[in-house]
């Protein structure tokens, strides 16, 4: 039962947020700007590189940021004073976003999202754009591990029973779709993002009409498209020849693409069924095949020769079965000080991988001349001069005896404007152009890098002005704990 | 970039369900009742029993279906028929729902949610109401297994930015609170449906500051309730000293909560902490802890004397993230023939376990009269008398021989009417009404069925005649694909 109207999405964020908000409005801090950066630790699944996805979603949320009266009359049942409310009433965005765009390639420890915004907005958005993030990179991540098995089969996102509510499935279809997918059955999802939708007919059909010949002959009656599913009662006895008899009953008044099996042992009934069709005069009738399928799955079965020309990856893809959770952050970097200045900000853990790195900066891409290869990204602060015209040192940030002189290179700023002071700078992207930007970056992506078990690890460095001033921070940090 | 305006729910269903419609509108089966049962066939996370959660968005979902004139058109470009997208159009869900009530304990192969429609409304709800169920149940279930642990600890769901998108995150903090936790950090779920609210300040304030103890004072200066979290440079050298150093300044003037762990040896750190508390004068101080917990590292922790008082438990319970996904199904169990009268229908599947189980369905808890436990739930089929004046025998369904004899017994319905002929006959229930049904649900459960691993497996019979039907509809479709 609800108790208000579900007006707003601006108390989508941890309570924290809010008591946070309060002591910078109280203690006169609430204008100080603040750099966060949002980014991961690790990048999932073992995969050599992450899909950024979750862009067009952060820009509805901040674009439509404000607390309802709704949200108020909550707040203030929570007993918070009403300065503070009347503060927040008044509050829209009013910083700059940064980001990486949609399609393209992130790795660990690279900012993705950089907000510079009054410390209460910055703080209040928070939550939000790392769910966001979280979930969507996850998913065009994985997707695009699985287009890299198959680089020329069809591959369907066929998982909004399975996905986490329905939010999950609707952005998960498109995050699927921008990691390589090539269509998803979630109707709403191919609407709003102009998605190919995809589906035909499921086993409650073939139960309702009692056997396969008569549910496929309704089916053929009425759709011109058809893909018979043929394991309702038993595939190769009934399924796979009663879908036969119907393509050549029906010949040319349907289009009779294929057959889907959904169960049961798809190596053995692919290649069966393979057969069948093309004994049967069917050689371009494809196979489409579902049933818990990921990577892992669909390399065991091409192994076995599984003849597959179309995939439905359902529950394991949009769950993002083996890691369900990308655990990106949101951490401060700087902090502007009384006297207007901007500060730089650590936080130290005994975790050393979770020591942040402080400072705003600018994210570049290397491209070697000589191949027009990615040699890695190299973190500066912001501002700091790359030039072009000089070899490039690289170093591990932390390992710093791996080093590499780039002498001709390209420099790409990854980091696109997104709002400036609020206002939104960036034109929202067709579907179209974000796959096609994963395309190209991968085209310039190693191979050792997109191995799809133990890639190598794409540099993602600091220039020597970024890593010493963590270095600096840390030994301060360090030393004031000794005193 | 949006294509329509997203303002419905009705095609978040997977594109079959509409080609199914078509087909069945198409061949004059439109209007024939179709009787559908939600199910899972396995209980999540190696656990005994699984918590129902989901109710309240299916009503929502149901109460609000239709097509929107966008979705009208979206489909026209699809290429699909007028006289479809005329039904299309006047369409409503007319149907009976029947279901377990949330909160309520459910196992694995019983109906949870029992649909009796004309088929296309059963067919279209299909993708959705698995979308609710799969998610919600999950996280109930797992956020009761953690409750099971520690039932007079404070149990806070703080997993948001992990959640998968937003929808996740608000209907997970509700399941969450079903499940058994005692508050959410999410303030939007907190405000929606009257939940517990939960957190303080997070690493950035201290940052933001410097240092521990500024951050803590001007958190102090601001707010009554404190808790301060401890970790951001130095957890006892710096965080823990400072809070006290705070408490003791502000005294009477702030209610002096406690602390928050959120990193490193929390069971070395937790007990640590807690002697430095009690010295300095605090014993009532709690000590919360989060970062990465779930039932095993509560184990764990609990094992070697972690001394906490309260539990944040983030991405481990919002994704589910030792199993995502549920696997719940929808199947065909009974439709209309052409005399109007309804027909059992089965799939057979080549894995025995995913063979469905015919006909319209009661589901009974069976409760032992001198035990008042219950002895577990025993299926029939609909309108089949049990009598509790006479013994009833239990067997189990696949190993028949495992039986028993209840001499005296009360059986108690779970399926309860949640929609007739499309009309809400169901009162929408509040929170805690929810959670004392799995309190006392779980009152009533044998403890060897509630064990944390490995527990006994609980009995879900069916009655003798529903069985047999079973038994009758295998051997007919296991003759008609032998001839």
């Amino acid at each position: 039962m609800y108790k208000f109207e579900d007006d707003s999405f601006m108390l989508h964020t941890d309570l924290y947020q809010i008591n946070m908000s309060q002591t910078y409005l109280e203690q006169g801090l609430a204008d100080r700007t603040a750099v966060f950066d949002l980014y991961f630790r690790e990048v999932p699944f073992g995969n050599g590189y992450a899909v950024f996805a979750g862009l067009e979603r952060i820009i509805d949320f901040l674009e439509n940021l404000r607390f309802t009266e709704s949200d108020i009359r909550y707040l203030r049942s929570l007993g918070y004073g009403e300065d503070f409310l009347e503060y927040l009433r008044d509050l829209r965005f009013t910083g700059n976003v940064r980001a990486v765009e949609e399609g393209g390639l992130v790795f660990a420890n690279m900012p993705l999202v950089q907000i510079e915004a009054p410390i209460i907005e910055a703080q209040l958005i928070e939550t939000a754009l790392l769910n966001i993030v979280n979930f969507q990179t996850l998913i065009a991540t994985k997707a695009s591990r699985i287009r890299q098995l198959v680089p020329d089969d069809m591959l369907m996102e066929f998982g909004t029973r399975r996905a986490h509510e329905f939010d999950a499935a609707l952005w998960g279809a498109r995050a699927a779709i921008i990691g390589g997918f090539d269509g998803t059955s979630n109707v709403r999802a191919a609407k709003l993002f102009g998605l190919n939708a995809s589906g035909t007919h499921a086993h409650a059909m073939v139960q309702a009409y009692g056997d396969d010949y008569d549910a496929f002959k309704a089916y053929a009656e009425t759709h011109r498209d058809c893909v018979f599913l043929v394991d309702t009662f038993d595939t190769l006895r009934s399924g796979v020849p009663n879908a036969i008899r119907v393509a050549r009953e029906y010949g040319g008044r349907i289009n009779f693409i294929g057959i889907r099996l959904d169960s049961g042992d798809i190596a053995y009934l692919s290649k069966e069924a393979r057969k069948m069709l093309d004994e049967a005069g069917f050689p371009d009738a494809k196979i489409v095949v579902s049933n818990d399928l990921d990577e892992v799955t669909i390399v065991s079965l091409l192994s076995q020769g599984a003849k597959v020309d179309s995939w439905g990856i359902g529950t394991k893809l949009i769950t993002a079965y083996d890691q369900p959770a990308l655990g990106a952050v949101y951490k401060l970097v700087a902090v502007e000080n009384e006297s207007g200045t901007l500060e730089n900000r650590i936080k130290i853990s005994g975790n050393p991988e979770k020591v942040t790195t402080p400072g705003k900066k600018d994210v570049y891409r290397i491209i070697n001349k000589y191949t027009g290869m990615s040699e890695g990204e190299y973190i500066t602060h912001a501002g700091e001069e790359v030039s072009e015209d000089a070899p490039l040192l690289m170093f591990h940030p932390v390992h710093t005896m791996k080093r590499k002189l780039i002498r001709s290179f390209e420099k790409v700023e990854l980091l696109k404007d997104i709002f400036r002071n609020g206002e939104l700078v960036y034109e929202r992207e067709e579907i179209a152009e974000i796959k096609q930007r994963l395309e190209s970056n991968l085209s310039i992506l190693w191979e050792e890098y997109k191995r799809f078990l133990n890639p190598e690890a794409y540099p993602v460095d600091l220039s020597t002005e970024l890593w010493q001033i963590k270095q600096d921070l840390i030994e301060e940090a360090s030393n004031k704990t000794l005193e």
